[in-house]
């Protein structure tokens, strides 16, 4: 069947009446929209791109695209800045697919009346990410809107990557026993630019982003154990939660989280408590998942944890036969918890 | 010398107190941006990729990828929408590049309060522009943002196609005596755009947007002519001044226009005339202009005209020794005139 007949024929079931924050905030409105509408509407290949990058063959070899779109505010938080923000969002979208960084393209959504300074430094800073994480940016457009029509600027970056041959990811590679490899600490990006925005009263003055480039520890981690990497993922918006839910219902199989093992500074976990929210939600910038066979698991940590940066790298978790679907955060104590993917959007505009 | 080192040690001339709408119109000041500030950012490979498409060798092909954000008010005008102009102004950008439409990504900047319906029907029409274009929708990004930050729906779309290797357009091709091709009537999106905003009081019923894939015409050109043709582009924000302008600036060569050949509705001469606006500035979304080689003048009008749509293709310039790096219009009556690019902005958010 078509695209357009997909369209046009079958029943969209998107039926909101109007779009809230909600559906921006990568958990269940945002699947709604996405599966209810745009899946439909485009037909096939983009299921497979839900996440992260889609996969062209050209020449005999495998391209990973993605784009996306970075509408944080506010425009510089503790630790980056949209600029900086839009090359590591996308370049680690290429590397969860494991691709190495080939170009990028940039787009810029301007609010007139932004000073011109404020521009400057988004661009130098956008600049020294893509040199940082060694991706050319080859192209772009600008566009400016009135006074009162954007927040500022909102950039939106493509990247295209050389998928390495030596890997397959997809949840269907997933086997029970399988470990969930994580790159390190948890929860430092969403809270501090939660905290950045001056509406709540918390002192954390070392709370910085994690934003940076993951493709350094993704390679080391391919190269040494290349195919027994079976799944990667950037736990950004809907943070680690809302990954796992994903692999999850995808492998159709359970996924077991070590609850306490799960690195997180006090900050974010006292701010966590405070505000009654899941640091299991909160968005990551510079931290990855990736799944392991089992006898590789001591070899994936170890690689990781040989690039500066992945000193914290370990094992968060395993993959079960079941329960089917679902994610269970057990705790030190022998208890447990079922851990859902976001549904409301307890912190938009974080990415 | 690195991009970063570009962007941190070479002096940065764009030193514009604020960003104000003309940044945004694809003349003077957009240059101003992209040239004083952007392209020191980012290096060399964007210096090629001012306008359409950048091409990456790839596998021992040639890719063309080109990105653009579409914030069109309003976002339905006679003749199309935001949704189908995104898709057409990317491929069109693929097109002058000489590249067939590969893949395509979309992302979504979403004003929360937008109702469902409206969203819906620019996904519709945005899918069944990609069916027509032939380039399939593999990925794609969605944020929402607050009431007021945004204006309903802002769509950034990337194209990705593979270059005809018969071609190699760049304007150090174009030769005095080259003529110039036009796909056909100019000046139909903008000025319909602007009378569907309603704050002007003109009557014309039948003024619809050329919003359309130029693919199919660009094509038949080259097939027709293939490495006869130097020199392609799509002449939108800025119109075909700005896009001839560029020309005779990069060729370093003068261009001669016959302006009374250019085919105009008389409703959008008139709009002009009323409004004070030149025809040339005007964007247009469904035409292109071709620079070819003398002799395959003839044969190149003609193959352009045997595709539905490319009827009323003519030549209407051709290149000449000098005035370097200007644009002179002659009308019948042996006058002429200088064009320049555009300036300011006298229609903001056309595309």
């Amino acid at each position: 069947m078509s695209s357009l007949s997909m369209a046009l024929g079958a029943p969209i079931v998107f039926t909101d009446p109007q779009i809230e924050m909600a559906h921006g905030a990568g958990g269940k409105a945002t699947r709604r929209l996405v599966e209810g509408l745009l899946v439909p509407a485009f037909g096939g290949p983009l299921v497979e791109a839900l996440n992260d990058a889609a996969v062209l063959e050209v020449n005999g070899g495998r391209l990973a695209v993605t784009t996306d779109s970075f509408v944080v505010r506010p425009l510089r938080f503790p630790g980056g800045s949209i600029g900086e923000l839009a090359v590591n969002g996308t370049v680690n979208d290429l590397a969860v697919s494991a691709a190495a960084p080939l170009a990028m393209l940039v787009t810029l959504v301007i609010e007139a009346g932004l000073p011109g300074s404020v521009l400057t430094d988004e661009i130098v800073a956008l600049a020294a990410a893509a040199e940082r994480a060694g991706i050319p940016v080859v192209g772009g457009d600008t566009k400016v809107v009135e006074h009162g029509k954007a927040d500022g600027l909102y950039i939106t970056t493509t990247g295209i990557g050389t998928v390495d041959p030596r890997v397959r990811c997809s949840a269907r590679a997933v086997r029970p026993g399988d470990r969930i490899l994580l790159s390190g600490r948890i929860g430092d990006h969403g809270i501090a630019v939660l905290l950045a925005r001056a509406d709540i009263d918390l002192d954390a003055p070392d709370l910085c982003s994690d934003t940076r480039p993951i493709w350094p520890m993704v390679r080391a981690l391919i190269d040494a154990v290349s195919a027994s990497v079976h799944w990667m993922r950037d736990p950004t918006r809907g943070g680690v939660a809302t990954s796992l839910a994903e692999l999850a219902r995808d492998a159709e199989l359970g996924v077991t989280l070590f609850e306490d093992r799960l690195p997180v500074r006090d900050e974010v976990r006292g701010a966590c408590e405070l505000l009654g929210l899941d640091v299991l939600h909160i968005a990551n910038e510079g931290q990855f998942l990736a799944v392991v066979a089992p006898d590789v698991a001591d070899t994936a940590v170890a690689a990781v944890r040989s690039v500066p940066g992945g000193e914290s790298a370990l094992i968060v978790g395993e993959v079960r036969e079941g329960p089917s679907g679902l994610v269970v955060a057990a705790n030190g104590y022998g208890g447990s918890r079922v851990v859902d993917m976001l549904v409301g959007d307890p912190l938009p505009r974080i990415c």
